[in-house]
Order: C-alpha cells, then structure tokens, then sequence
C-alpha cells in the first residue's frame, strides 16, 4: 500500500477517489467524541467496499463465542463493540438516479480530516448518467461539546442541468457486525416514529438490553432560506426516514442540514429514550449547525491546549503525532468510570473493542500527562469496578483466593478463548497494578491507595501467591505454564517478566499497606478486616519475594526471557531472509514458537516499567541482546524499545523505533488499517516522544527530563500536566526550554539539574 | 450410569425399554463390515432422542475448519465421516397411527447383538391407541460376505386386534452430521427412481463427488407366502420410498423383507451407479434372506476361528473381549488399503472418523496376529499413499525436506485444527515409521521395506533431522516445542519419548538402508538415487543419533518426561480429592498443563515400544515414577500400563488396568458411549490380553510367550496367526499350552524356554 494522504500539519488529507483506500480512508477520517464515534462511511448511497460501523461506547454485544475444541475455562460469549443505528444516511436522488460513488465519474475528490477543529469534510464532483455534473460539500462532526449530538451540512450544486432533488434522510438499524461469529444480528427493533421533519429509532440489544434510541431532524436550505418541504415518512422493521423533494437549478446550491441525538439507557430511564433524545435534539437544533461546529472548535482548542505535541522540521512526523493525539482524544475522555479504551477506539470492530492491558501499560501515561486527574483515575476505578468479576474469573480457573482480570474484557468477565492468551497470559494482572503505581507515582494521589487501591493490589497479590509453585529440592518459588508479554512464546516456565511483575507487585503491596498503617491507621485496620488480612499471608508474600526464581544467563550476562530460552537457536532478524517477514503472516505458529523471534518487549517491559531498579549496563546488555531478535510485530512493540534507545543514547534505534509507529495508520504500515486505526499503540507513540526524546519520568516526586532531540527535527514540544502545572516542553538542537503556564512552582531536573521553576516562568538549560 | 447391558458370553442383550440410554445403545448395537456400517437406529419412526447414522467407508467430506482464532498452517477443511442415506427406514402405520416407541408403550423390549453370527435382533410388545397390542420381532445385519449388501426381516403380529398395515420402505438421503461444523447438509440429489418394489436412491456430496446409490427391495410375507402388493411410490428430493398395505389378522404375523445394496463410485463406475445396486440387489434377493444370514454366520465362524479370545470363570471378561474383537472385526476388513480404522468405526461421528496414530501404535497388533499379513501390509500402504501428502504437509509447516504425517486425516491431508496437536504431536511419524518395524518384526516381510517401507522411512527420517536443532554450547541436538503422547502438557522442550522415537527412527533407517544394500544391491541404488540420498544426509543422521539429548534424573534414575519436570509440583493422583477427576471435566486447561498429572503413557509408551532396549530395573522405575501421576484419561492408555505392569510383575495393577477398558463401551465407563464406540481403543484391549497376560512378543524372529492369568480367572486363551501357523494359546492357573492348529513347524519361547513345536501338536508348559 502506497501513502496516499497527504502531508499538513493539522489536516488528514486524501486527494482524488481511490476505492481501493476507501475502507483504510474509513478508518483513519473516523471520528469521535468517547460517548461515540463512527467510521468515515458516506452519507449517501455507497456500493462498493465499505466497512459500515457506528458505535456507541459502552454498548456491546455477548457474542457467543466460537472455537474449534472448546476447553474447560473458555468464556461462553466474546463481548464485542457493536455497530449500531447508522444515523448518517442521506439517500440522494437526483432525477431519480442514486448518486453512488461507485458508479458516478468522481472528480476532485478532497476528503479532510481537521484535527485542529475536530471535523470531517469531503468535497467531490459527480458525473451522474447523461453527463449531469454536480458538486457536492459534506460537513460532519460529532461535539465533544454535547456528547450526544452529531450534525452533517450536505450540499448540492447541479452544474450543468436544472433538475429534481429527493433526499431520503433515515436511521438505519438493521446493521450488523462484520465480525459476528455466527453471522447474527444483534439489534432487535422497538420503535420508530416519524413527524414532518423529524424521525425517531429505537433499537435493543438481543442480549442484555442496551436501548438505544436516535432522533434526527432534516433541514433543506436554499440559500440561507429553509424550504417549507414536509418529507414522507418510510418506516420499516429498525427503519425509519424521511423523503423531501426539492428543485435543483443550475449553479444554485442546495444545503441539506442533519442533526442527530443519540442516546442510550447507559445514560438514561430508558421508558424516557425517545423524549430525551428530541429534547436534546431540540438545543442542538436551536443552536443550529455553524453555532455547534464553533464550539466544537473552541474544545478541540482547549484539548490542545493540554496536549499538543509540535515537531518543527518535519511535517510527517508532525501530522503524525498529531494524529495520535487527536484520535486517543476521540477515543476517551475519560468521564465515565465504565468506560475505557478499546484497541480500535470507535474505528473498528477488531478485537472487540474491549479493554486490554494495553490501556494500562500504553494508554494510561497519556491520559495521566494530558488530562486531568479524574480522567486517568476513571481508568482505575473500572478496574476497581471489576474486582468482584477478576475474582470469579480466578475461581472459575480453579483458584482458591485472588483476582485474575481477564486479558480482553467489556463488563469485567473475560471475553477471550484461546487458552495460551486466556489462562496463561496472566502477566496483564501485573500490568494493573502497576498501574496503580504509576498512576499515583505521577499524581501524588496516595488517598486513591487507601480508597480503591488497596484491595485492588491485595487480590492481585494473592492471586500470585496461590500461582506460583514451590519446588523444594531448588529453594525457589517458580511460576509455570505462562505466556509472557512476547506472545511469540508460549506455556514456557519462568517467563522472567512475570515472574519479577508477580513479585513486584507483591512488593509494592506490602508498602502500600505499611503506607496506610503509618498514615492512618484506622484506615488500615479497616482494610485488614475487610480482607481478611493475616500476618501468615504477608510472610508467604515476603517468602515469594526472598525466594523468587529468575532465569538468567551469567555468563552472557542477560536475564533469560524464559527457562530455557538458550537452547533455541538464537539469531538475529537481520538474518532472516526477508521473504519470511512478517513471521505472523509466512511462519506455520509452531515455527514462531521453536524459534528466538520476539513479537513485542518481555524482558525490555520489565526494564521500562521497573527502570529504576536496573543500572544502565544491564538495561544495555539485554537492550543489545533481545532488540536484535525483536520482529516488532506488535504496534505496541516500537515505543518501549523507542524509550529504551532514548536511555541508552542509541539515537538511532531510538529514532528508527520511532518511525515504525508515528504515522502506523496514515501510512497503512501493516496492511490492516481498513479494520481500523491502531488506537491504543498511539498512546505508545506519545509516549515516545515524550518519555522517550523528553526523557520525561517523575521519581521521587520529582518532574524529570532528560531530553535529546533526532537529528532530522529542528526542535519538539510538548505539553503536560503535572499535580496541578501545566509545563511546555520545548527542546531543539541546543537547548530545552520548560515553560510553567501556570502559577504554580515547581522543582523540575533537567539533565541531573534540579531547578526551581515558578509559576509563569520559563527556564532554559542547554544540551 | 448404571450398566444396563445382561452379562452374556456370545451376545450383548439388553433388556427392558429404557429411551435414556437409547442413544448408548445405537452406539453398542452397532453393525458393520468394513465396508459399511450403522449405528443400531429403530427402523421404524422414533421421535425420542436419537443419533441418527448410517456410513459408508471412505465417504467423507472436507467441512469447512472452524476456529476461534486462525493460525498460519492450520488445514482448511476438516475431513468428517459422512452420515448417508438412511436405508433401513420402515414406517409403519397401523390403523393410521405411526409405530413410535418414543409413543407406544412398550413391555417385553429386548435388543440383542449376536456376535457369533453378526446380527442384530429387536423384539417388543407396543400397546397403540386404543389398546391395540402388536408384537415385533426385527433381525438385520450388513453382511460380511457381499459387502455392499444389507438385509432386514421385519415381522409385527397383532395381538388383540384386526386391522391394517401401511408400510413405508424407504431410503432417505436428506441426512446431516450431527458434527457439521456450520450446520449445512453435505448431500445433493442426484436421482431416484421407483419399481412395483423397487426404489433407488442416489446421491452425491457437495465437495469430492463422492456418488452414492442405494437401491432396495421390500417383500411382504404372511405365513411363508409372498404378498402380491404393489407399492405406492413416493420421490422427493432426496427421498424415495414405496408404500405398501396388507390387512393385519389377529395372532398372524406379517413378515416384511427389506434387502439393500449400497454401492459407491470409489468402487464402480459412477455412471452405472445405479445399474449395479440393481444387480447385486438382483443376487442378495435370490439368495434370500435365510441364505444371507447363514452365510453371515458362517463367515463370522471364520472369523472366530483367528482372533477369538476365551476367559473361563468370568462372564463379564468374556463378553467385554468378544464385544472388542466383534468391533474391530466390524470396523476394518484390510482388503482396501484406501481405508483405515476410525477412532469410533461406524458407531458415530466423533473425532470424525479419521485416522490417528491410532492405526499404527495400538490397532496395527490386532489385526497382526488375527489376520492375514495384507490386511496389516494394507494398514501400512495406506500410509505410503499419503507420503506425498505429507510430504506437503511439511513444507506447509515450512521444512525443506522430509514427511510430516498428519495428525488425523482421511486423504493424506491434515484434518486437526489446534497448532499444540496439529503442528506439535509430531511423534505421530515416529510411529508410523515403528509400524513398519513392527510390520516386519512380526511377519518377516522383508520385502516390505525394499517395495514401500524405506522411503516412507526416508521421508520421515528427513523431517526430524530438520526439526532437531543442534545447541553448540550443549552439543546436543534437542527437539523444542512439541507435544507428547501425554496431551496434558504442550509446548513443551525434549519431550523424552519424542526424541527417541525420532532418533530410533534414523537408526531403524540406516539398518533398513544397510539390509537393502546388503540383500539387494540393485534396488538400494534405486532407492538411492530416486530419493537422492547422500553420504552427508547419512552422516547428520548418525550425529544426530549420537547427540540426541534425553532429559533424566540421575538422582531419581528416572528418564524425564520432558525438560524441567522436575519443576512440577509432584503427587500421585491417589493424593487429589476425587471431585478433581477426571481432571479434563474438571480443571482448565492451563491448571492440567502446570499439574504433573499425565493423560496417557508418554515415557512408559516408549519402554513399551523400545522394551527390548531397556532392562527390568529401568522400567520399574519409571513406571513405578510415573504411573501413579497418571489419569488414564485416555481410552489409549490403561492397555500400554498393563502390559508394562504384567512384564513388571504388578498382577494386581496389571488386572486393574485391564478392567479400566475391558468394558468401557458395555459399561458406558467414561460416560460418552452414546457418541459411539471406543473402537482404536478396543484394539489396546486386546492387546492388554495377548501381550500382556499372554506376554506374546516376537523376539528375533521368534514367537515368545510369558503368560500369566489374573486369580480372577479360571483360564484364558486366545488364538494368533504367526508366519503361516494359527497357534491357540491357553492359559489356566497352573500351566499354558500352546496348541498349533497348523502343518507348520516353529520354535516357540515359553517362559523363557525354547521349544519346537510341531505341526498340529500342542505343548504344555507349567508356570
């Protein structure tokens, strides 16, 4: 796949119609406002290849799961994203012929993605039947300013004739998911009603009873002046629309206005669906269309304003990161503790759409440098919320005591079936807690630890402590039958990333609960009442952690990935013949499997998540050992090492890592945009920049920076929020500025130097 | 479950109506011929539960795979044994009303396998509406000597009334697999036509063409005399039937004959499909029923007089053993090397009829020593005529060189679709390789290996010269990531019995090639140059043979099961509650693959088929090590302990291995009896009798034996077929006689002694 957009600071621009990018362009123009989001699917009539997805988040499906041996454990349903009432429809007719642009002659065609602005247009020339030639300007966003509400502006000039305009304008909910398992649909109806201008929807789940209902009011516009049409209604089974009928002269634009509310039982009395969506549909359509579209304007600013990164020397990169941001934005605002980030965001059916540990080792960093507090602490609190469920999910595999969350998950229960990944890939337990070490390592917020925390952190340790097993003739507690970060690898014994995260997070506990004790007591005593806390359970867990077997090799110097993992023939990718890459796609799994090949970071996400306890050397010696049997065919991959390369001063590497992410969808790097955007590897691109160039960590409370900047840029900036500050990083070939924008002070370290910034004052310190 | 089935020496009766164990039953009941074969469904309508099945051998269909989640290298289709036109169908209507024991009441049910004869028997008593009585009394069987041919009497007697009879005599091809992957028919008409008595059927499968034509012909008798009814025709689609009447006299029986002859285009040309059944129809009618059944009879004494096993003093042993060797004996008759024998014969579609290891490591013995050497000489074709498929199959995987048989197939190509099976339980081709060791071994077919055996033996050789990697640093070659015979673990590193079976078979490869050249010269370089073999591949070999590594203890003095074992939690299944077993029903799967807990013999299968290499010390210990961990959660695995357990010496364990599958069908042991019968497994049960009590091995050409017999027993003795003798074995408490039922001369080696026994002399040893 050849890039075809093009290059803009600000804008995802695709120039001139090629239906063969058509589904990578669905993906990538998507919008979003984390209530919901839709791919760039057309208004009008589209016959050809399209993914059709309108999501709203939180609603999902249960769909029953499909294997081929089902084995004890496996989850009855796979929860999944489901595509929902497409309230975008516009049928156009012009002089009864379907405007369809698989069948028009298209012709300057610009299709715009306006991250600045947050909205979508797409301007064309149609050459219908007999040469009728007319020009059409389609408007749409979706406000994250009122959650509900999209709006579309649709205009029409005919060119070269006078004529007749039909707009069928409707709600279709007759839709199905591209990935049903059994080819199901999922959507029973409820109701529609139709008035002169307005037509209403309602629609529920087959399963768990998601309501929906959409309400749209249509609007045609002759110049500036709304014509008095009354559209004929059209209801059929999940259907309902309106047809007007106008005149078309020459020259003369014609402006069709659609505004839609959409609205669930997630967020409401659902007996009252219909009547709430045409309240809010009455504001939006008060406000009217250019009113919506500046505020949401003026958000998107204030989005920026925390968030921005500017790359300067460099518009692909800049366009790049800029993507990432603007998409993660889409995806989660993170006011809505049930809700949390899928690994498509609203721009596919891929993986379900569920939560994964991405959102906790890729995500969270984001949201927690760019989004107020509450924001990141919502993404802990769903994990909190499903403590109860990570707790049957742990009996049900046979576990006495402890939480095991699910390694895919939409309610709490785990939606994943093949056992490698299901029961093995337990190391994601790790990855939660941690988060909740990062999480208050960055805020400072000790209080969510004796709130949420804690009990959190308990489960999870007592989990571990009933996984691994003692073998006595060694001394050692060993954990077998896992699957590591490295997928490429699986029921291997002693996967040393989970070993040391299972006993990290037996660490961490155990301070946590001596933090409480020595800060509120009472507090304390409540915990250890309420979870049965006994001495002879935190002895096990220091046993475990005095008695912790990590594999590794003395004399190379390396911990070992796995038990093992020297008896593989151990040899670098560059060595492969490149007709084998990707391995995913040419290798039978078992070949992957026997060989070295590295998917994503093992050994490197310990090194990253833990960096502090490992001097640089070692972070070196097994940087240089595994990076060169890393395939990296994970988007999640590129970023750790990019990090990683940052600390080390392997510019290069660093920067080469970099790339492979940066522009992953605008580039269709791995061939598999059309199913939707890379959402959560975004985050780890940010992350890149920031932590990686920015050299950007907090110890000790402390806000660090360790910034180098890639030769090929003039200079980076970016922007975060820090307990209460919002700093501006800037960094360019000689010398990195911090800008305090706000009236706060603060010590910042500043390659080793600590500094004391004040409140609205900019510090300089040269590389 | 409680067993239901009367204790019987010759026959398995069952007595009483119960519907609950109906579908147990139609599995039990099953007849067959090798050729065909059905399981015991009601000719007459039954809407109570019912798995409705009626095969042909070698008809299959490549279901579409279904998988949660895809692999590169996983098969397409899955080859399933096809349910086919039902041809036993008889509706019969009395006074109107449907015969259905689902509706009737039914009193004096009895259902009766006689497995002298071959023929299935049904009698009852139905009281319909009204209190009409009738009595039924139903014989049939698939014959043996013309195989396409299967014949049905029929009588029903009022016994309170007169009446009316309709009978519909029809054959049904609008059948389904119960194990239809996407619940699609595999059948398409093709045509049907109709005769005064007379109706043919044919049809064909979506995928392959395989045609099919049954064609069947009904009689109705009353008192020895033929009826001069005409049917009444009836086509649809995939259907045809005739229906008849007859006036039904109280206390008169009404006989209906229903002959079939079933004819396929893997045997004739498929354009006269139907001209054929007619003609075979034509000579099975002439002979009559009468005739058929006493010819059926007679061929099954033959059958008796080669592989008949006798227990005096215990009933239930005695029927047990019969029951298995009648269903090897029904399931595969070895004249078509096309077939092999399926993991459930004709009894019902699980596992989907195809061919395992199965065939090789537990079947191939059986037929061995109760069959002439072309019917095991065929079982091993059959695997020669798919070397070029799994030829494929290897470079499918991606290996340069070399064989890898499928691990379930039914053409050559690969059916199973887990990669920890599939791509992993490669210790498949070791014993299809050992098969043609044993082959020779026990036939002294040399001419075997120069005509098929050696290249089979070179291909295989090929794949694991590639699959071993060499560890410099260890200089060992070591096989990773595979799965042994014991399923309960995966993905794990040398396995033991893996390696060995690999680097025997590149030793039994090189003593082959070496006898090829020394015996026949001229066709070793044939050999030679048509498989391009060299020095250099030989040489590998011989390293590889040389560096192989094998996992042990030295402490313990056990060889171990696979690297790291010994990380293991260790305790004896004795030590777990009982509400864990059996643990594949009870635990996940990732807690089986942790546990220690083995399926089936993995280190034991290799003493078992390498015993001659290891001394009594070595096998004690590690069966004394490994078998108390062992579940015996396959079918496959109590026979291979107690042979390993009556060379040990354990009598008593010996015996309670025995009994685990002497039974497991009759006594519905697993609880899965209904799915069909444990046919392969059948085979490991006479295997626990004849090499085990019996100590039956043939040691350097020569026939051994080193009975004994369980206290339980009064004397057992059963017959085998060696190198042109048939010798009766019989062994009682006291003494063992050998008696040669042949002309033929041979050495025979009795606990330990040698002595020539004459033709048609028997000897008598004293224990």
């Amino acid at each position: 796949m050849k890039p075809y957009l093009k290059e803009h600071e600000w804008s995802i621009i695709e120039e001139g119609f090629n239906p063969e990018n058509h589904e990578i362009s669905e993906s990538v123009f998507s919008l979003g406002n984390g209530h919901m989001g839709q791919r760039a699917n057309f208004e009008e009539t589209y016959t050809g290849s399209s993914l059709q997805g309108s999501y709203m988040a939180g609603v999902y499906y249960p769909d029953k799961t499909r294997v081929g041996w089902w084995k004890n454990g496996y989850p009855e349903n796979f929860a999944k994203v489901l595509n929902s009432i497409n309230w975008i429809g516009l049928q156009i007719v012009i002089d009864g012929e379907d405007l369809d642009l698989n069948k028009a002659v298209v012709s300057d065609f610009v299709r715009e993605l306006n991250m600045k602005e947050g909205n979508l247009t797409r301007s064309f020339e149609a050459e219908l039947r007999e040469g009728k030639r007319i020009r059409v300007q389609a408007t749409r966003f979706v406000s994250i300013v009122d959650k509900e509400i999209g709006a579309i502006k649709y205009d029409i000039t005919p060119l070269n004739f006078d004529g007749t305009l039909q707009v069928t304008s409707y709600l279709d909910g007759d839709v199905r998911n591209q990935d049903a398992n059994y080819d199901e649909k999922f959507w029973d109806p409820i109701d529609s009603s139709l008035s002169k201008d307005r037509a209403s929807l309602s629609v529920k789940t087959k399963k768990l009873n998601f309501q929906f209902c959409s309400t749209i009011e249509t609007q045609i516009f002759k110049a500036d002046k709304q014509l008095d049409v009354e559209g004929i209604g059209i209801e059929e089974i999940k259907y309902a629309g309106l047809t007007y009928k106008a005149p078309l002269v020459k020259n003369e634009k014609t402006t069709i206005y659609k505004y839609a509310a959409n609205v669930t039982n997630r967020d409401h009395d659902e007996n009252q669906l219909e009547i709430i969506s045409g309240k809010e549909l009455d504001k939006a359509v008060a406000k009217g269309f250019k009113q919506l579209k500046k505020e949401q304007a003026s958000a998107w600013k204030e989005k920026w304003l925390n968030s921005d990164i500017v790359i300067e020397g460099d518009v692909a990169a800049q366009q790049g990161i800029r993507f990432n941001i603007y998409q993660l934005n889409q995806t989660y605002s993170g006011e809505d503790a049930r809700l949390n980030i899928g690994p498509k965001g609203f721009t596919g059916e891929k993986y379900g759409g569920s939560t994964y540990w991405d959102t906790e080792a890729y995500c969270l960093p984001f949201y927690l440098a760019t989004a107020e507090e509450r924001i990141s602490r919502n993404l802990l609190i769903y994990r909190y919320n499903h403590l109860e469920k990570a707790k049957e999910n742990a009996r049900k595999l046979g576990f006495e005591k402890g939480a095991l969350y699910p390694m895919v998950t939409m309610n709490g229960e785990e939606s994943h079936n093949e056992w490698e990944i299901t029961f093995e890939e337990i190391h994601r337990n790790g990855a939660i807690a941690y988060g909740i070490y990062n999480y208050v390592n960055y805020t400072g917020d000790k209080a969510y630890l004796g709130e949420y925390g804690v009990e959190v952190l308990v489960e999870i340790s007592r989990f571990w402590e009933e996984r691994v097993n003692y073998v006595p003739q060694k001394d050692v507690y060993m954990m077998l039958g896992v699957t590591g970060p490295n997928e490429y690898e699986n029921n291997v014994h002693n996967n040393w990333y989970t070993n040391r995260i299972a006993s990290w997070t037996l660490e961490y506990t155990l301070y946590v609960l001596d933090y409480l004790k020595d800060s509120d007591n009472k507090l304390y005593q409540q915990w250890i009442d309420k979870l049965k806390l006994n001495e002879k359970e935190m002895k096990k867990w220091l046993d475990i952690i005095d008695k912790m077997y990590y594999p590794e090799d003395k004399k190379l110097g390396v911990i070992l990935q796995q038990d093992n993992f020297l008896d593989k023939e151990i040899l670098p990718v560059a060595d492969l013949d490149s007709k084998h890459l990707p391995l995913n796609q040419n290798w039978s799994w078992d070949r992957i499997l026997r060989s070295c090949f590295i998917k994503q970071a093992d050994v490197l996400q310990g090194l990253y998540f833990l960096n502090h306890e490992f001097d640089i050397e070692t972070k070196k010696r097994n940087f240089d050992f595994y990076e060169p049997m890393t395939v990296h065919e994970s988007s999640l991959s590129p970023c750790v090492h990019a990090i990683l390369a940052c600390e080390l001063g392997y510019k290069d590497k660093a920067y080469d890592m970099y790339l492979r992410t940066a522009r992953l969808d605008l580039d269709n790097y791995n061939n598999d945009t059309e199913d939707g955007c890379h959402t959560t590897s975004m985050a780890g691109t940010w992350m890149s920049v920031v932590q990686g160039f920015g050299g950007m960590k907090i110890t000790n409370d402390q806000f660090v920076l360790n910034p180098f900047i890639p030769s090929q840029w003039t200079s980076f900036s970016f922007k975060v929020l820090f307990r209460g500050a919002r700093l501006m990083i800037r960094v360019d070939q000689e010398e990195v500025t911090v800008t305090n924008e706000s009236a706060l002070s603060l010590d910042v370290v500043i390659h080793g130097e600590k500094i004391l910034l004040k409140g609205n004052k900019a510090i300089t310190v040269t590389h």
